[in-house]
């Protein structure tokens, strides 16, 4: 079952190891069929270079393993994302480095440039640090409950920022499919990265002039980025 | 038309993927037939891996579309820069790390050695932030115009000072053709790294003596680098 | 002898080029055979594109040398940690540059997030740096000793922390064969890294909860991560 | 003449491009024959990629070009080298990012741990700024006299510290031959950023006893690195 979706998230996998992002088993990514309500995702611990569309794990929404291999030990938190995103159609998990260095130090990315505005409308949060009863019990499941927290305590549209940080952890990016899901990770790496170097030289974030000019460049009914 | 400064001006697109500059569909480079006054330009939001010689934009310095896809959209800002600085060939973009992070926190590259001035007389300038309202009408075209705002200013000569940086935003390089408007690119992000590397240090810029030894070394008359 | 082990250390040995650890002949990868007590070693100053297994040392645990090519000088060091510290089936020793920038700067990594916790329990210790005397003699002997005296007096486990900093020198990792051992020194250098840009951006470690919860999902009789 | 000296100079030459220390034309690296008293060296401006044995200049210890085409416009530092340093067979130059960040900070680099002691002993030294009247007249002899003034004066041995940092510049290294000068500037990189990590976490130097060990493991009669 769902044969196409699984072509298409083992190949957003493999670009995740294409775009540098991923040492060893880190990383996953997944897919969602709406209108069966299944997720085609990672399964727990495969090597990339071994990876086949048949090992793919199939979950439902409420988790429950339909096919294929057991699924990423993050499942759970894929599955809090689909459910509280209404609009998303793949959601990926890396710990590429900068984004992860954001993490840890538990910060936003704030909107240095266009290269961010471009990308997301506004900074990239940092979800607050899970409680210990929050990581000791359905700590996976907590984990997209803190990311679905945070948008919603911060009115944050999770379609127009595409990606969280993870107190101590890392980022989750999202997208209509997994491929786009895939590449905003890739994205959210090169922001990081030059967040990072700007932080080092003292930026101040950009104007919200010139934030709203990019963003709206590339994203919604007036975008007149790329071809029609 | 312009069949040879469409092949000319693919190659120099796809040497901004070769440099390491670019990721996805980001950059653009063009180039100018002086005689007919038309310049060749990468098309809006197409992969590098994918675009071809008969897809690159053809338009007039007025910014009429004459032939292929759509142009990049940040056409303005190069028709800008042809209008403006006559002696130039060819004009790149990219969103390279480090230029990209000097362009977010707003600071120009000041001229710490030899690499540096081999490549530019003197800082490489970052422009001032547009005005809201250069931003919300005619955007691409304003960003053209700051940037020669800035080296009149300042009284830079853009024949001796082949790059800037668009504060918030990434830099703009220039050349005789598009080759080496491309190939600008690539060391103003290496002379980028390596100032970013030498502020860390608390470096100094280098002597007027020095830079002007090695610029003068590799340009105009009295250059002595390289075969006759 | 040992032909079965001599190929698995090869192996080990040139994954350190394949992860991008080492720079010329630097860096080496050992694998003992517990039931002869013999170790299997790179040769000293040998390069990796040239490595033969018939090469490769052989040595017994009190560094007698049995067959092959004079091995490692680090070679006291390897059979030290394997005197010491009795479950390791494997030492990698590398000269990767950000796990080289803390031992240089004398510093432990400290367990800013999941990355950390899923390699390690708690922060990676930086020994002390030795005495002038036993730096004069039985240099490489005593490297081995001030790391167990490190793991023993502030009782870390080896087994749940496969990796030291020697002071002014460069990480050692283990693990339960060769391909550990060097996997390990990967993880090492991607958590440095991560730890560098982190404290650049003012970390705290990661809450004692989130440590625990991470390092146990992937070791130990309770572990939940990959498949069975 | 000197078919055999020239096709090693080719070969180090592309050692350079191989060990990522150079962009485009930059760097270079000569070789010389002592019983002749010739010295091999790129040519200036010359793509690594189109350079062929037969293109290299051959030059004499007064800079008289003997065959070949124009040389390197850093010859002359080159033979004030080897004027001056008589035991060294090769010279290498490159603008390598953390090296150049060193020399454009005017600091030299310090002897933080075993990596720097296993290559040279003690600090790499940063040459004085040039004065006006040194830059303005023999500009390239006198880097190669700043040079040789630098370990003179400070009683450096460019037997034991192969390598320097040019004030505003950039590195020289050098070697009993082109291959180990070539090789050398690849390990200088690696030390300089290994340096600049150190340096912001605050490191201080290794004490003299294990630079003392290291550097003589590997150095000098009682040197044990290696096969014999």
């Amino acid at each position: 079952m769902l044969e196409s979706l699984k072509e298409q998230v083992l190949e957003a996998n493999l670009k995740l190891v294409e775009y540098g992002l991923v040492l060893f088993t880190w990383g996953n990514v997944s897919g969602i069929d709406r209108e069966s309500g299944l997720i085609v995702i990672k399964p727990s611990g495969v090597d990339y270079e071994k990876l086949k569309a048949s090992d793919l794990s199939v979950v439902d929404l409420d988790g429950n393993r339909i096919e294929g291999l057991k699924p990423s030990s993050d499942t759970a938190t894929h599955l809090e994302l689909y459910r509280r995103f209404g609009n998303i159609g793949g959601v990926a998990h890396t710990h590429s480095t900068f984004a992860v260095g954001f993490s840890q130090a538990a910060k936003g990315i704030k909107p240095y440039g266009t290269t961010h505005a471009d990308f997301a409308f506004g900074e990239i949060p940092c979800t607050r640090d899970l409680t210990e009863e929050e990581i000791n019990s359905e700590y996976e499941l907590n984990t997209g409950r803190v990311i679905a927290e945070c948008f919603e305590k911060n009115n944050i549209n999770p379609d127009a920022v595409p990606a969280v940080l993870v107190h101590s952890h890392g980022p989750f990016t999202w997208g209509s499919d997994c491929y786009e899901a895939a590449k905003n990770s890739a994205i959210l790496e090169e922001v990081a990265k030059m967040a990072y170097i700007s932080e080092g030289l003292d930026a101040q974030p950009a104007s919200q002039a010139i934030q709203h000019k990019h963003y709206f460049r590339k994203h919604g009914a007036d975008a007149y980025y790329g071809q029609k």
